[in-house]
């Protein structure tokens, strides 16, 4: 009871610490996150893979509305979990950025410098009052000028991490485990897209549809984004002996009606 | 008692995340859209169709007045439902949008530019301390550049949503489970109409009034956004058989003296 | 009880949603509204009646400084009911308006231009925070430029309706029922002001004395406002058999020492 | 109880409406002109009156500093009660506002829409945040441009009164019954003169002495406000049977050490 | 316990209205002046004497250090009670605009047209919010251009008020007793400053040190403010016998160690 | 209890009064100053004294760093005590002050106008809303054009006071004690140092490490500031008969891990 | 119980000072820099050792993108704990004023200077509204232009200390003792790194993997900021008998999975 109480009188200031140095309004976006269904982020040694779930809550919907994979730049691609509407502003953010960039410098942004600018300003949002912290992760992955994939995570406190592989979003916790146990930093980007699906199909049952699952690569080779269609998925999927029946397809799993965390 | 008291501590505060990661002003906005009547847009073959439930509180009342069908741009209409003074809002911030945007390029604003232009906006609401977000949810539908038929919906969260067929409003749940049985993605405008206008009967005892529904469509063949009349709309119920006595024309269901949602 | 307190925590915030999707601030200012003296508005084929309820607490003050009639522009009026104080802001936004169209465009203003800019402005005052509602609501009745006679409702939410008849302020219920039951689409201007009368009567003991009671017509023929002197509405009184005594004028009803609602 | 703490909630909010429509501290202000000694207003035939009780707290204070009297232009007098530095802003900003209409016009200002700019101010303060309503009521009273007297009434909530006669400040309601009973609209500027010491003494014992009495007028004939001298009241009071004797003079009769209201 | 609770209620915010009308937190701020010491002002017929308490905390402290005697002006002489910091604020104000005077219209500032200036801008602080009123009393004396000595009081309200004689200040209805008692209007300069002397002792055990008393002077015949020296006073106090021991010198009253107040 | 919660009512809100007409945050600021240690300062007829307790928490820290003596200006050197933060600011402030006053003037500042411009600037934190006030005291001293040594105190109220000697900071009543006891006033700089030492001494067992303490003079000959060595320093404890041993010179005395007072 | 609910009234305003004169704020953000994980600093005879503890919360997390060591300048290094998007901010905050002082003076910016730069920058976040106080700690170490090593502290409160040696972070207070005991001041720079790392060692069980360190210096002789390659931390370890087994490396040792303290 006692602790409840105390805790209740930290979190309604939207930028104070608590007495043991936490920010609870960061703590709390974080679970607006886990309220998202889950992306994963894998680096290979030629290319990174995003893959996001695509769930929706009504057969009507249009999956590609549900707006989980998203083009930076050419080179770099960003998957997002959490509120909806506020990793938009941030994927615009993000992507005005890279054509600064671009502009003033003549050459594509690299992928650390256009993560530390998502997540600075990110921290402005939770320090100056006035504004809620964004309820967002996102991760950027693409490749440098100097040919390397790289990958980020940008958490809503506006810490930078850079990953071999990750997840973010529900069931993040069990995704993580598994890519742990997996991952081979030698892998190369097709073998990477079957982790990052296998993961993906490790908190579902081992079944997946195609169209409920967004994937997208970026090659060292010809560094550019590039997403998957529905039939490369599947075949993905074949092969992995993922394929799940087609009636799941239909209205498949959100039950939350006014959901807009994805 | 207690997780009431606990809820309270969050919904005071404008733009702050709760303990488990919701904005509670968002989810009572949407309460506030629950409140007015229902508005549906369907996506046709060869265009997409608007129609709004136009219940009035007194027979002195005009109909004209109840604005739930709004043509944003030639070829663009939208339906909305929930707070009328909040939707006036956004639909000018549509309007004016889709004019800058035949003013700077030359040509007509693309269905999803306008929709996230305006669920950008809605999202700044939530964020930003000292406004509250908007009360209503709008359906915008209209017929690309390529001759598209595109159908979305944003919602208070500020979250673009694509989609084949769907309500808002009042009896969402309803109208939508109707519209899950009965719609084909093959069907033509003219179904498209009579499905809406079945969808609205569903859930008002299988009888409605033609100055009592609202119906527009944007054709992909002379993408223009038309109203259709109420003779129009008789002729449809009439062969519909959804046609109701006169007797319940005059102030017909709303009983709420003081209603500002439609 | 629990009730009560739950209310609380929400009427407090200017502009926020209570749980259940309503803004108290807009319904306490509807509360506002009722407090002041009844406002009535007719539509009739040939122009509109707008008719106020004048009661004034003392014989020594002067009825004319009741300010519930106001013209607006050559051919629109304006009755108020409510917070006096506030509506006097309206009508000098409505006026500046009207004022700056004619300049503009060199032609008068349309009735439901006039009326949505009103609401418009009005809206602001329910979304931003830092000020309260307005406590007002008002009938705007004129002519367009078509020579069709209008008349609209703006209430504290910014929501505009338009109406054939219509009546707020205290009493707005029954005032309502008895225009629904008398009034009829084809009267003329005349009838139409001896109906507005008769209303004003039905709350009255149907009993009115001349200057206790404001009359003004928009006339189709000239497209111009125009107050009715007391000779004049006594004449309507003796015809309609409506003529209180003399004893009733001085310090008629009104008994709150400090009302600002009229 | 309940009411009570109920109302608690609402009037620590500056500019927010209770739940049955009222602005409490626009009624706290009322309260404010309640605490300061009383002033009258009359109109006659033929010109103005402003009367007002100069009671002071000790026979050291300079009766003339007690300023409840002042000019707001040559042909306009203005009379307070309430918060003594409240008043001074309200009047200043009547002369500067009368003084920008006579440069701007050429003409001297109308005492209605030097009313009206003074009520229009007022408003603001009751609907903007930041601020707290002025906790003073006005008496103004002149002469038009076409010679009609006109008196008005200004308070906190901002609403214009025009009275024939009236009281505000403490007392008030039993000056107004002896206004009410007394007044006559013939009565010429001496005989309302008369009045308005008749009415003040109606609640001082039926005995006054003239350094603590205040009076000016305004007459039709030549347009100009004047204070009358302490011999000037003295012949009056003399003719009324009002004189008190000499002994009440000195600290007459305000006991509250640090009043500001007057 | 109620009445507690409930001024609480009120207290909290800065500049709003308390059920009965009042303002607390500038009733507060005249708390924090009958924290200060005595402070006194009396007008003679040739001149105005200002008298101030100079007690001292400590005999380490440098009386002349204490400052409540301020020049205005030449003409005009400022004594204060209440917070120093605060004072200082309000005397850099009248000094600024008694320059400004000067430089626009070429001659010295009425005393009175000073004090108004003054209270105008304490007036400010007790309406608008942001900030608190200012917790400090002056008197201001001063001959005007006519040759007229006057003698004004500015209190944390914003009230101005002319004086023949008045106090402020701890033990201010003592000293004002005595004023009233032994005040005679047609003194002269020589015998105010002995009622001055007579009035602080009265409340002194009729005991002083000369340096521990401030006075200053603004004659008629010189229109020049002179504050008097300790063996000037030190006469005084011998001609009026209340010259006190040499022993009370040291470390004489205050015990309050971190008094801002004097 | 009672005198608990009323005194958590005022001092939440910075910048208000308590009803007893105190300023709690201006108060508690006072008590952040009594959490640093002791800095004293003398005046002596030849020029002034700065000594302050230069006590570190741990062998490792360089006492260098704990900043507690500043030269402001050739002229004029301040001793701090409290919020060591807070200092840097005021320091930051009164050394662009004194520089300004030369290249405006032409001449070094006087040590009266640097201290009134530090106090002015800390008032301005007491009374305007949305910053706390400075939680330090600070030591002015030097030496006039005129060739007068000057001593002054700043608070956290922004009052100015001119002192003969004075402590600040922990301990501040035990040394001042002291310093009433032994000061007189024709001491010389010399005796002054030894005077400040024995002071120090007093509440440290009489017994003081060179590198503990910080001594500065300003002598009325040079008029410049300057710092002694802790040779210098040594030689004095050593005539005095003060010098510590050794082993208490690392980590000397505080214990509090995280102090920011010094 | 009491002091409980007596701190909760003071920690959640931002910026005010609590009644024993602390600021909670403040203090509750030192809770956030303990949360971080251990940093150290060591001042050589011929140069300054920076050593960081890089734990990451999984193998997949890349090690250099848990940053704790940045090069401010070519001859300045910054080590950081606590919260890591705020110590983004300050470093490139630091950053920024070292490049304005090379363009402005023409020479490289003091190691002093750039340290009171930065923590007059945090003093503001804990003096000024609208935002929290910086949740991090920095060592900032470098040469001066005179070939001094110099080493500082930045803390919550905006204080600036100069140590020989410190630590910051988790474990503080051993690793201080660790320093105290071992340090001497005539140590060369090899000898700081491996005192350095024993210090982390002696919190670690005595063993360290060298990819879980970060080890940086700033030499006398070349002034030029290094950072240590895993191969030759590693021989440090070695020579220094405290190199970890190699299953400690992976997924080492943070527990909370959404860390963003270091």
């Amino acid at each position: 009871m006692q602790g409840q109480s105390q805790q209740q009188a930290y979190d309604r200031g939207i930028t104070i610490f608590s007495p043991d140095g936490r920010l609870y309004q960061v703590e709390y976006a974080r679970e607006a996150v886990k309220r998202g269904t889950a992306s994963i982020g894998i680096r290979a040694a030629d290319g990174v893979v995003l893959a996001v779930d695509k769930r929706i809550r009504s057969p009507l919907m249009e999956r590609s509305s549900v707006e989980k994979l998203h083009k930076a730049d050419d080179h770099i691609g960003i998957a997002s979990a959490g509120h909806v509407a506020d990793a938009r502003q941030l994927i615009d953010f993000a992507r005005r950025n890279a054509q600064i960039n671009q502009l003033r410098f003549g050459e594509p942004i690299g992928v650390e410098t256009l993560t530390k600018d998502v997540t600075d300003h990110i921290q402005q949002y939770t320090q100056i009052g006035g504004a809620r912290p964004f309820g967002v992760a996102l991760i950027i992955g693409g490749i440098d000028a100097d040919g390397e994939p790289r990958l980020f995570e940008t958490d809503p406190s506006g810490t930078p991490y850079e990953w071999k592989a990750l997840a973010v979003g529900a069931d993040r916790g069990e995704v993580r485990d598994y890519l742990e146990e997996h991952y081979d930093e030698g892998i190369d980007l097709d073998e990477a897209v079957g982790l990052a699906l296998s993961a993906l199909g490790s908190v579902n049952d081992d079944a997946l549809r195609p169209e409920a699952v967004g994937l997208a690569t970026v090659g060292v080779d010809d560094r550019a984004y590039s997403q998957l269609t529905d039939d490369e998925v599947e075949e993905h999927l074949v092969d992995l002996d993922l394929l799940a029946d087609e009636d799941a397809a239909d209205g498949d799993e959100t039950t939350d009606d006014d959901a807009t965390e994805e």
